[in-house]
């Protein structure tokens, strides 16, 4: 094996290619040789400076495990995707409440945002525990999309949507999309995504109604009983507040910086639930890529890992959906 | 009867004591003569034009009811206090959900606040079905706590606290006190107010821990379960968000404009819940109060209606707790 690697670096907020050490894998932690990194929007974040994060870049990725710990040899070979969260497994957050409380360990750091190196590299190191086994008839770049996929399974994971709701999903960006084929699929009463954008919306192959945030909105104000907010915007924010029913539910699943303007009054007058939600469960997102669900038509480009400035470019002009990068060719 | 009445009335951003017809009750509506006005900070609010709203300041008030509609004759000539919300209780939320969701009903009306003449008069009218009657043992003063003590019942009957919850409650104003008093009776895990004042926080006669806001934060930061905000700052919100646990829970109890620096990642990345709260059910309160809770000390001056421009101009000094305007003498 080489001791060095080709990543994608970021120090304060300049990026660039750059040679660096193979990670070498602590104990219980697997060693993965990437084939696909995708491009998330936090990444483009970080890029700005967000996270003051120093390091390799990014957390989406599929690859394979090389060099996997006692007790996980299952996972030798084998193509597989990660959990970004490494939980120090010890304190009071770890030892409370199972997967998604250790998410909230005090002490994690995160693939590619916080204090852990990321996937934009040929290799990398996670623990086995994170490492969930990418099913074979899914193609290594719909497995890409595991990460994200889960995050809107996340959704379903927090109990925010009753049986007898009714949820609009607001945003028509890759996440808005995958949460749209997760909620079609499992909302009983019917979800509708508010989009600026046609094309795009007309990706989503779940059943749902798809309206024009702006051409909508008037009619369908105060009408539904559970808002997801994909945008990360101030302005999608405003317009998931007025979709939403009094005593109804704001999922934000996209961070934004809020205008001068924020103002709290509208939220207490209607006694609103605004909920954070973040990373989710993987065995429902790769489940459902098992079933058939093909995501590759969001891929807007692919860059090799060399022009991943490129990539990350194109990943940041309108119109463009998913960029990925490819490291390595499938085994 | 006078066919005339003094009140203090509001319109765009000037305010006055005005004469204006005693209103007349519509069906099903009391005839009800003001003892006591209490002032809020939202009125405050609405003196500076929030709302839009003109007419008679006011919702807190103590009352005799002078004429009761049929079916409500055991209201007549006893002292009440009443729901600010006055429902159509004809539209689908209204049928839905019961009282509290008759709150939201879209086209209320709400005293003082919202196309209804308030408190700040020596007359008002309100449905029946919105009066409870004062037990005898309680003063007219603390009766006139009865709507934001029902206001702090709220977070129970929301179900935001559960019996493992440790809660904070931040911002040591009028609401903050009563929220502490009625948390710190029913928190079993215990309740801890974070203020500026000591002398303000001395005031609150539950079994609660009292913290100075700026020494306690940095040791108790994201150890409590459940923080009710009560600040109606920025600021204070951010001390909130800083008191709660990942997955925890922050209810929002007054409004706020926040700063431009306003950001919600820190919401998503801790997947909180914010909840926003508002009125809550007159039982408890009185009921509380007629075992005993003594809120007088919190009172701080009371005027006469003819000085209800003083009455708002000492609210809004630094120091005030809570000011009253009494309106005529105890029948």
């Amino acid at each position: 094996m080489h001791s060095s690697m080709l990543s994608f670096w970021v120090d304060g907020s300049s990026a660039s290619i750059r040679e660096a050490e193979v990670p070498q894998p602590k104990a219980g932690e697997a060693l993965v040789r990437v084939l696909i990194a995708g491009v998330c929007n936090t990444d483009l974040e970080i890029l700005k400076g967000y996270m003051g994060f120093s390091g390799i870049v990014g957390h989406e990725f599929v690859g394979v495990c090389e060099d996997a710990p006692d007790g996980f040899e299952h996972l030798a070979k084998q193509r597989v995707v990660g959990e970004i969260n490494l939980a120090c497994r010890s304190c009071g957050t770890c030892g409370g409440g199972g997967t998604r409380a250790r998410n909230h360990c005090p002490k994690r750091t995160v693939l590619g945002i916080l204090d852990k190196h990321g996937t934009y590299a040929q290799w990398l190191t996670l623990p086995a525990v994170n490492l969930h086994v990418v099913p074979k008839g899914v193609s290594t770049e719909n497995a890409a999309f595991a990460e994200p996929l889960a995050a809107a399974f996340r959704i379903l994971e927090q109990g925010l949507v009753r049986d007898d709701d009714e949820v609009a999903v607001v945003g028509d960006g890759k996440l808005g999309i995958l949460i749209s084929e997760v909620l079609g699929r499992h909302v009983k009463k019917g979800t509708t995504l508010f989009g600026r954008h046609h094309e795009k919306m007309d990706l989503v192959r779940a059943p749902i109604d798809k309206m024009l945030s702006t051409d909508a909105l008037p009619d369908r104000a105060a009408t539904f009983d559970v808002v997801v907010d994909a945008t990360g915007s101030p302005a999608g924010m405003d317009v998931s507040r007025q979709l939403c029913k009094p005593l109804g539910t704001i999922c934000l699943k996209s961070t934004c910086a809020a205008g001068a303007d924020f103002n709290t009054a509208p939220f207490v007058i209607d006694e609103l639930r605004v909920i954070g939600s973040r990373c989710g469960p993987f065995e429902p997102a790769l489940e459902l890529l098992n079933q058939g669900l093909d995501l590759t038509p969001l891929i807007s480009a692919t860059f090799p890992l060399e022009q991943a400035e490129e990539a990350v470019k194109k990943a940041a002009e309108k119109g463009t959906i998913k960029v990925q990068i490819r490291v390595a060719p499938d085994p």
